[in-house]
C-alpha cells in the first residue's frame, strides 16, 4: 500500500500523467511553524533540469498545502499537499513502439502482469513523480527533528560507476574506519554538497571524475549508476524497536523503496564483514558535551539529557541492537544505471515477438545527483516515525512509580560506586 | 513491535533468560497439513552445537504446537507456537563485570537508554534466541509456498571475511553477471548446501578456506563476518506493493531485522552500480516452460499460468519496479564479526569509567552459517504476505465485468497483431 | 488516525475552513469502470440544502479525480480525490463570543485539550466536511461491490426524537421479530427512501409525524436526534474476521466514527436481549436460488455460489460469531440531537468564567437525513475490505491439495449420508 | 486478524479443544511491577462456576507469565502468556447429532462457510476461551491506568431481560440524565458489584429480579440476554483520535468484538436521541479539583493537571468530538441470550436435511454477570491505546519552540480578559 510509517503517517498518490500527484501526512506535531516555504527547497533539490548533466525536462513542482494548517502554524491534523502534473500525456510515450515493447529493467511489464491494466506511461507509479510526496512529506519531518533534536540529515553522492569517493583499501575494506569518511561525515553540509552541482560529490577531484564518467555514458546514449551516502547527526538515542523493527531494517525498507535502488549498508556495511571483531566493535567512552544545533535544540531547552557514553569508534553507524547510541547514523545507498537509455535494446514485446526498442526522448544518465533529496526524506521520515514510537513509551512509563530493584540507570550508578573496589581487582586481573 | 507482516503476520516473544520463546502466527491458511514435524527441521538446522566452528551450547529447541491445528489440519485461526528455554540463567552473564560494562556492539546500552531497565541478559530481546519464533513461522509459510507454487528457498554462504565465492572482476563487478553464479543459483538446494557442514559454501574450496579463516579467528578468541546469499525461485510474477512497499523494500526490512545484519543488495547489487544501463537491463525473451517444483504445484494444477516472458540476463534479481517478474529473485545480506569475543576489550562502564573488559564463555567466532535458516524465513514471510496481497487484489478483480477499453495482456496481443507490420517496418527503422 | 481500513484503505483530510477536503483511496480492484459520475450522486445526497428542513447553506462539493485512472477505468493505483472548500471562513464563526467559549457538546473544548492549538471553525476536523471523503471513497465500494456480488446497501431514517417507524411492542420488543419490518428491509430502495426528502423515512405516515417533529424544534431553536436504519443485502458468507475484528465490531466502529453518533445495534439489537433463546435463536433452512441483482452480479456469472443454507428468522442480522452467514446485515445507529441550536445556553468560557452563549447562523435542527449517505458509505468501506481479506485467504488455500481427513462441507455430506439412519432414530428420541 | 490495538498491542491464540490458550502484549511499559497476581484475579471473575447460576464446569485458567518480565519488573519487551486447556475434547461436543447440524446462532455454519474446515468444537475461536488473553491483557493495561493516572473501570449488569436497573421513563428517557444513575457511576466499585454474585447487578431489588428471571430460564432450558454498564472514571482529555478512530469508536468495534453481543450505547446512547438538543448539550463548569485515586496518581505527582473545565451534565459520556473531555466515560453493551440452550430446535443439517436438534451438556443461561471483566478489560485496553496514541503527540510537541500567533488557552485567556466588557454586553443582548 502507498502507506509509510505507524505515528507519522505519510499515504502518496499520483501517476505521471494523471491530474496531480501528492500526500497526506498524518500525525504532523500541532503548533509547528510551517509553510510551503518550508517544503519548496527540497522539492526544488529534487527536481530535474538543473543541469546539463540531468534532464532537461522543465517541471515546476509548487507544492500547495491544502489542510491542517492555519496561520501558518499546524493544527495536529493530517496535511494534504498537491502538486499539479503539467505534461500530462508527453508525446515520447505512447507511440507504436512504446506500446508494443515492455521496456527492459522498467516496470511496464510487471505492472501488467499485476494489475492486468496497462497505463499509458506503462510503469504507472513506479515514476520518478511518485517521489514528490515523499520529499514534501520528509520536509515536514525535517522541519521538526531539527527544532526538537538539532537532527542533522545530509546525503551526498559517493560513487559514480566505478569512481569512489573512498574506494575501499586493504586497510580500509569500510569507510567507517577511513578517518577522512568519517572527518567528512562530521562536517557535511547541503549547502556543501549543493557546491558540487550537478553531481553533488563533496570532493573536487571526485566530483570531477564522476562528471567525466557521466559526460561518457551521456555521449553512448548509455547510463551508469552510484552511491548514495548519508549521514543523519544528533539523533537522541533508544529510537528503533527490538526484533522486527531495527532502525536499521526500516531504513534499509525507506531505501530500496525508492525507484532504482540495489543495496543498502548500514555502518560499516559490506566492508564490515571482511573486518574482524577486535576491530569492528565499538568501545565505549564518555560523551562530549553536545554543541551547535544539539545544544540549541528544543531538547537541550527542556533538559533532555544527550547520552552519557559515546562510541570511540562507530562502525555500528549509530546502532547497536537495532537501537541508536545517539553516534552519527550513517549508510549507503545502491542506485542501478537508469533503465531508459537511447540505445537500441534486442528484447521481445508483449506478444512475445522478437524485436528491438530504440527508446526516444532525452533522460537521465545518471540518476544519483537527483536522489539526494529523496534518500534525505526517506531517512526523516524513519526517524520521525521511530522518535514518536519511543516517546510514546517514554513518556507512558515516566509516570509509573520508581521501582528500588530495577536496575535502572541511577541504580547501575550506586551499585556501580560500591563495586568499584571489586572492580578494580577484576581489571588488574584481566590485564594480566 | 514485535509483528511482521500483514496478511500472514508472525508476532514473537521472549528473551534469552525468560520461561520461553515463541510466537503466534496469524493468517495460515486453512485446510493445510501442518504437526510439528514441518517445522522442526529448520529450527534444528538453526540451533547451535552442530559443528566443532560453532558454538557447543546444547540446546535442544523443540517447538510445540499450541492452537490453530486439528488432527493434524490447520484451522485457519491463529497458531501459537513454544519454545522452552533452558538455560534460564546461565553463569556467563550475570557475573559482576560484565554487570559493569556494556559489551562493545552489543545491544546492552541501547537497550538500557531506550527502557531504562536492565535485564539480565543485558540486550533483552537482541537475542539469537528472538529468532526461533521468525524460523518457526517461516516454515509455515515455506510449505504453504511449496505446495501451491512450487517456491524454493535457499540459503548459502557466499563469504566469510575476505574469502568469497564468486568475487568481484574487473569482468563481473558483480556476480549477476557471472554465468557460475547463475548456474549455481538455478540448482542450489538445501541438501547441498549441508554437506558442506559447518560453513556452508556450496563450493569445496572456498568452503574450506572458509573455514579456515574461521578457525583462525577462533584461535586468536576474535571473530569475522561473511554474506549469505539466498535465492527463491518460483516466485509467480505480480508480487510485490508499488511505492513503499516494493519487493526488494520488504525483503531489506526482514534481513536486516536479523541480528548482525549490515547490509543488503537485491540481484546486481552494488556491483550493478558499475555497470552501464546497456548491459544492466534484462531484456525480455519468451519464457520456457515451467518444470521440477513449479509444474507439480497447485498453481500449476489449477491452470494458473506462470508469466509468458521473462528476462534473458536477471540483474534485476527478480523484481522490476518493486514487483516480482516470475524469474529467481536473489539477494545477499552482510553479518558483522560476532560482538562477543574472548580478547580483552578497552572501553567504559556503564558508569563512565574507563577499563577492560572480558568476555567469559565460548562464542560463535562466525555467525553466518548458523544465519541461514533465518535468512530462509524471513524471506519466506516476505513472499508469503506479499502472495496474499495480491491474491486478495487479483481475487477481487476477477468478478469485475471484462472491459473492451482496458489494454489487458489480451487486448494487447490482439493490437499487436494488427500492428505486426507496422512493428517490422519500425524495426527496420531503428536497426538502421 | 485519519485512515480507514487495510485492503481498501481510505485516508482523509481537511477541515471546514482550509483550502480543500479530500482522500486517498488505496486498494481499488484495477479494471473498473470509475469516473466522477459515479461518486457525485451520493456527494449530492450528503450535501446541506436539500430542502427547507436541512440547513440552507449551498455547497456545491463536485469531486475530483486526481489518480488513479485512465480514460475512465481504474489502474489498481491510489485513487485521489479531492473537494473544494468554498466558504473558508464564515462570518458566523469566529466572532468574539464563539471564540471566549468552547460550544457546549461540540468539539471545541477536546480539540484544544487535545492538540493545545485552537482551529478557526473550533472543532478542527470534527466538522460534517470531514465525511464528504468517505462518502467519496464509499461510492467506489459500492460500485465495486454492486458489480461483483450485486450487494445493495440501502440507509433510511427509522426514528426522529420519539417519532419511530417500529415502536417496541411487547410482542416485539425488537424490530427484527416484525414481518413489516423484514418485508421493508427486503425490499428498500435508494430510491424509494428518496421520496420522502427531507425526512428520508419510507413510510408515509412516520415520515410526517417526524417531519412535524423537526419543525416543531426548529421553530424553538432547537434541535432532535433520531436512528437510521440500514441493510446489507447479497452479501456473501464468510465476511468478518473472528476474534477482535468481528464483521459487527468493524460495522460499530465505522458507524461510531461518524459525528453525532450515540449507539449502534446489529440485529435484534438491545430488544434482542429481552427475547428468549429459544425465540432469538435462527434456526437454519434451505436457501432459496438467488435472484436480483445477485443473480446478475460478477460472482454469479464465475459460477460462484450463495451459501447453501440461509436462517428461518433473522435475529442474528447476517452475523453470527462475527462472520457473515449469507442473510440481510441490518443494523441501527443513533444521532444524537444536533449541538448547535440558536438557544442561548448558560455556561462558560474558556477562561473558566461563566456566562451565556448564543450561537448565530442557521443550522440543521437534524442531521438524521444528511448522515443516510455517510452510513451507507461507510457500510460499504467495512464489507469491502472484509470482502477482500477473505478473498485473500480463500484464494490462498485453493491451491492447496484436497485433504481427505478434512471436514470439509463435501465431507459432512458423506458422513451425514452414512449417519441419516442413526439420525432418524435421534429425532424421534428428541421428539418425545 | 487476532490482533487489537496499535501502541498497546494484544494478539491472541486458541481455540477451546487445543493445548492452550494465550496472548503476546506488546508495548507494555518497562518499569513496572508485575506478576500473574495482578492478573489472576480478573482471570478468577471471569470463570465459569462461580454459582449456581454460572455454568458449572470447573476451569482453573491459571495464567503463567512467559517473557517480558524479570524480577516482578516489565522490561518493556513482549509479555507472552499462557493458560492450558484442561478439558481438551469434551464428549458433550463431537457426538453425532451434534456434528450433523450447525448450531442455530451459533458459529458452525459461518466458520465452515469461512474456513472450509471443521473445529471439533464448530465455531473454532467463537468460544468463551477465547476471551482468557483479552482478559490477561487487560489486567495489565488496567494496573499502568490506576498506577499513572487513577484510571478506575467498573462494570455492572444493568438489566437481564426486561428487567432493567433504570428503566426509560418520560422523564428520563436515558439515564444520563437520572440522578440515581450518575451517583451509581460516580461511587461504584467492583467490591460492591462483587457483592451481588452471582447476578452483579448493584441494587439488591433489581438483582433479586434478574436472579429470579435468570432462574426461570434456566429452568425451561432457555436462556435470556441482558445489559452491562462499565464506567471508566479519571480518564485524561484529549484521548481518541478524530475521524475514524474517535474514542467512542474504538469502544464500540471492543464491545462488539465481544461474543454474544448485539448493541453499544455511549453516554446517553439511544435513549439520548429523544432528548432536545436544549437538555441533552453539556454545559461547562469549573472543574472541581481532583480527589481520590486521581490525586494519588503518578500523573498528579508529575504535576500534570486535570482538565480545568467540566461540563455541568454528561450526556456526552466523556466523549466530546471523538475525543475525551475528562468526565466518567460510560456505555452500556447489549448482550443476547446464549445461543446454546436445552430445549430442542427444529433446524437442517450441514446436508440441507430438516430435523430436530437437543443439545446437551450443562449451559449458562445468561452471559451477561460473566461478561462483565471481559468489558472491562477491553475498556482498559482501548483506553490505554489512545493514551500511548495521544503520550506520543504531546512528548514530540512539547518540544517545539512557543509561538506567540497560536491560539492556545494561555492565549484565549489573554483574548477573553480583553474582550471581557463586549462579552457582558453580550449576555445582556441574549438573556434579552
Amino acid at each position: 500500500m502507498s502507506t509509510f510509517g505507524t505515528h507519522f503517517r505519510v499515504t502518496t498518490y499520483g501517476e505521471s500523467h494523471c491530474l496531480s500527484v501528492g500526500c497526506i501526512v498524518d500525525g504532523v506535531p500541532p503548533g509547528m511553524e510551517l509553510t510551503e516555504a518550508d517544503i519548496q527547497p527540497q522539492m526544488t533539490r529534487r527536481r530535474p533540469g538543473q543541469s546539463a548533466i540531468t534532464t532537461p525536462r522543465n517541471e515546476k513542482d509548487k507544492v500547495e498545502i491544502q489542510s491542517g494548517t492555519e496561520f501558518g502554524v499546524t493544527l495536529g491534523t493530517p496535511i494534504g499537499m498537491r502538486v499539479m502534473n503539467e505534461n500530462q500525456r508527453p508525446k515520447d510515450y505512447g507511440n507504436s513502439t512504446m506500446d508494443l515493447y515492455p521496456r527492459p529493467s522498467h516496470a511496464d511489464w510487471t505492472y501488467l502482469e499485476k494489475y492486468g491494466v496497462k497505463a499509458s506511461s506503462g510503469g504507472g507509479r513506479s515514476s520518478a513523480r511518485e517521489t514528490i510526496g515523499r520529499v514534501a512529506a520528509g520536509a515536514i519531518a525535517e522541519k521538526y527533528l531539527k527544532l526538537a533534536h538539532g537532527i542533522e540529515i545530509v546525503a551526498f553522492t559517493s560513487s559514480v560507476g566505478h569512481e569512489q569517493l573512498y574506494p575501499a583499501t586493504a586497510d580500509h575494506p569500510t569507510p567507517s574506519t577511513n578517518p577522512e569518511f568519517l572527518k567528512l561525515i562530521d562536517e557535511i553540509t547541503r549547502e556543501k554538497v549543493d557546491e558540487f552541482l550537478p553531481v553533488r560529490c563533496p570532493d573536487e577531484q571526485a566530483n570531477d571524475r564522476m562528471a567525466d564518467l557521466i559526460a561518457k555514458y551521456k555521449q553512448k546514449e548509455d547510463s551508469i549508476g552510484g552511491n548514495v551516502t548519508c549521514v543523519i547527526r544528533n539523533v537522541p538515542s533508544g529510537l528503533g524497536e527490538p526484533c522486527f523493527d531495527k532502525m536499521e531494517a526500516k531504513l534499509a525498507h525507506a531505501m530500496l523503496s525508492i525507484p532504482a535502488t540495489k543495496g543498502f549498508e548500514i555502518g560499516s556495511g559490506f566492508g564490515g564483514t571482511r573486518v574482524p571483531g577486535s576491530i569492528h566493535n565499538d568501545p565505549f567512552i564518555v560523551a562530549p558535551a553536545p554543541t551547535g544545533s544539539a545544544a540549541a535544540s528544543g531538547a537541550a531547552r527542556a533538559g533532555i539529557p544527550r547520552p552519557r557514553l559515546t562510541t570511540k569508534t562507530n562502525n555500528s553507524g549509530g546502532i547497536q541492537g537495532g537501537i541508536t547510541n545517539g553516534a552519527h547514523i550513517y549508510f549507503t545507498v545502491g542506485f542501478k544505471p537508469a533503465a531508459t537509455i537511447g540505445q537500441s535494446q534486442a528484447t521481445a514485446t508483449y506478444n512475445e515477438t522478437e524485436g528491438v526498442l530504440e527508446a526516444k526522448g532525452r533522460h537521465d544518465p545518471c540518476v544519483v545527483p537527483r536522489a539526494i533529496p529523496i534518500v534525505e526524506a526517506m531517512a526523516a521520515l524513519v526517524i520521525m516515525d521511530a522518535l514518536m514510537a519511543q516517546n510514546a513509551r517514554q513518556a507512558t512509563r515516566s509516570l509509573l512509580p520508581p521501582l528500588p530493584n530495577v536496575i535502572s540507570v541511577q541504580a547501575a550508578k550506586r551499585a556501580d560506586e560500591a563495586a568499584r573496589e571489586e572492580q578494580q581487582t577484576i581489571n588488574v586481573e584481566t590485564k594480566n
